[in-house]
């Protein structure tokens, strides 16, 4: 288990391996995602709007780390982590939508429903959504492990994963959120597809049962961290580090980990955790390091 | 080879076997959507409100008859058929939006989003959309039946199959439409799911590469006959029988078959693909009696 202290610090090397999965998730999906053709060819702009162009791909980043400290394929982990990526991003372009959110801007741009209309929105949405199963039917894996691919991604993002976890949050009410509710909501919204980016990396290299189960909790435990990292920063953070407004969710009188565990409670709990999640990873000793470092990576971020 | 006298007139059983799926998939399907738990319970009750009580279930009809008529198991075809029915709940469910058709009543009852808000609505549909591919991932066959049942349902239902024919049906000028693009369009937008169906009874089945091109050119005849058959209801049929306003393409100044063949020439049209249609089912002879004449059911039906 490596000692707290030579995890502390972020690698100098973690940024520019980040940038280059990125880089490489880029150009798989621009190869995954059809060019513009026949008369529907304005669909398949706008998936392209929506998925290319950016983010940090934190999602795929953790299929591709996940299977190489185990040794498996990294050209298929990619294609698997675009799957994923692809299902993140409609869950963004749906958000966006007027009816719900109603965001004008996303990364610097304007939404997909800004630019191509609510209708070609919904429709780039569930598209987008169509082909990350698309994907992980063609990868070139085998049938056995993509079932399990197709299967648990269905979970994560379904009724009981992430849409789950968009229904708490549109419906329950700020008054009744307390921190087990929170924390669920927080389980399903982001946490399940964190969960799964880091099981798909584990199927991709033909893991074991004790290591999903290892890697799982390593997931949960950095997820929940990244939302009260969140939280925090919506607290600390000046607008223009942060990219967005910041001070938006106390202004709301909204619960988050903050109004309910102060702010030093906050920073306390979201450490903790993330020492929790490294610790999950010492079966694998100096070959985590990269998974490690992306604990610190979510804690250290301004933005 | 049947002669065209013998399937002319519609198999007296048939209502009630159509009849007798349509219950075993209603059961189905309650059986496959989760019951409303947890916080997040009203996105399962809209996702069962939209796929439980009615309609004629025909895609999975589809499915069915098309196993048993080639000895497959009717238990994986029945839930295969339920995972292709889900897909097409979520299309009617977000076709019917606000910013999409915005329709108040969908089989005599209040669309989704008059019940439960258009925000619950986008999710709703999303999440049937997503338990599409999680049934299939979970159905009994084997894992490389699953994966090709997962890939060609992610084809048929996105951006080159039904979404893509949604987007020429939003975009494309009804001036700009002839014969050669409503066909394109009808292929993609109602085509493509009646050709999945049948094939995906064909993998359920372990049907052969030269079974499956049979059952496609059933499919594609019959879809475009069915198209062709709906554009003739709106000119010929009264409201009262037909369940909808009709005359309405017509007072649109819409592109239909009617309107580019006149009624005669569309009529002989659609018989002619019927009758196609049921030859290519020769390879089965008796067999087929099911899937002859579920052409006629679509030929001869008033609504």
């Amino acid at each position: 288990m490596p000692s707290a202290a030579s995890s502390q610090l972020l690698d100098a090397d973690f940024p520019t391996r980040l940038r280059e999965v990125a880089g490489m998730v880029e150009t798989r999906l621009d190869a995954l995602l059809p060019k513009p053709n026949g008369h529907q060819s304005v669909i398949f702009e706008a998936a392209r709007y929506a998925a290319l162009g950016g983010g940090k791909r934190l999602r795929p980043f953790l299929v591709v780390e996940t299977a190489r400290m185990l040794g498996g394929s990294l050209d298929e982990a990619l294609s698997v982590g675009c799957a994923l990526e692809c299902l993140h991003v409609y869950s963004l372009v749906h958000d966006d939508l007027p009816c719900m959110d109603d965001d004008d801007l996303r990364r610097g741009k304007p939404t997909v429903h800004r630019a191509y209309g609510d209708a070609i929105a919904v429709l780039a949405g569930d598209a987008l959504l169509t082909r990350s199963f698309g994907i992980l039917g063609e990868v070139d894996l085998p049938a056995d492990v993509k079932v399990k691919l197709v299967t648990e991604l269905a979970m994560s993002g379904g009724m009981s994963g992430m849409i789950g976890g968009q229904v708490v949050d549109i419906t329950v009410a700020e008054g009744e959120r307390d921190e087990a509710l929170i924390t669920e909501l927080q389980a399903m919204k982001t946490g399940a597809l964190i969960d799964y980016a880091v099981r798909a990396g584990g199927y991709v290299a033909g893991a074991s049962e004790t290591e999903l189960a290892a890697l799982s909790a390593y997931a949960r435990d950095m997820g929940l961290a990244f939302q009260i990292q969140d939280d925090i920063l919506d607290v600390t953070g000046d607008a223009e580090t942060v990219g967005k407004a910041v001070g938006k969710d106390a202004d709301l009188g909204k619960a988050t980990f903050v109004s309910i565990l102060g702010l030093e409670g906050a920073q306390h709990r979201a450490k903790e955790l993330g020492e929790r999640a490294k610790n999950r990873l010492a079966p694998w000793d100096k070959a985590a390091q990269t998974l490690r470092d992306t604990v610190d990576f979510v804690l250290e971020r301004k933005h």
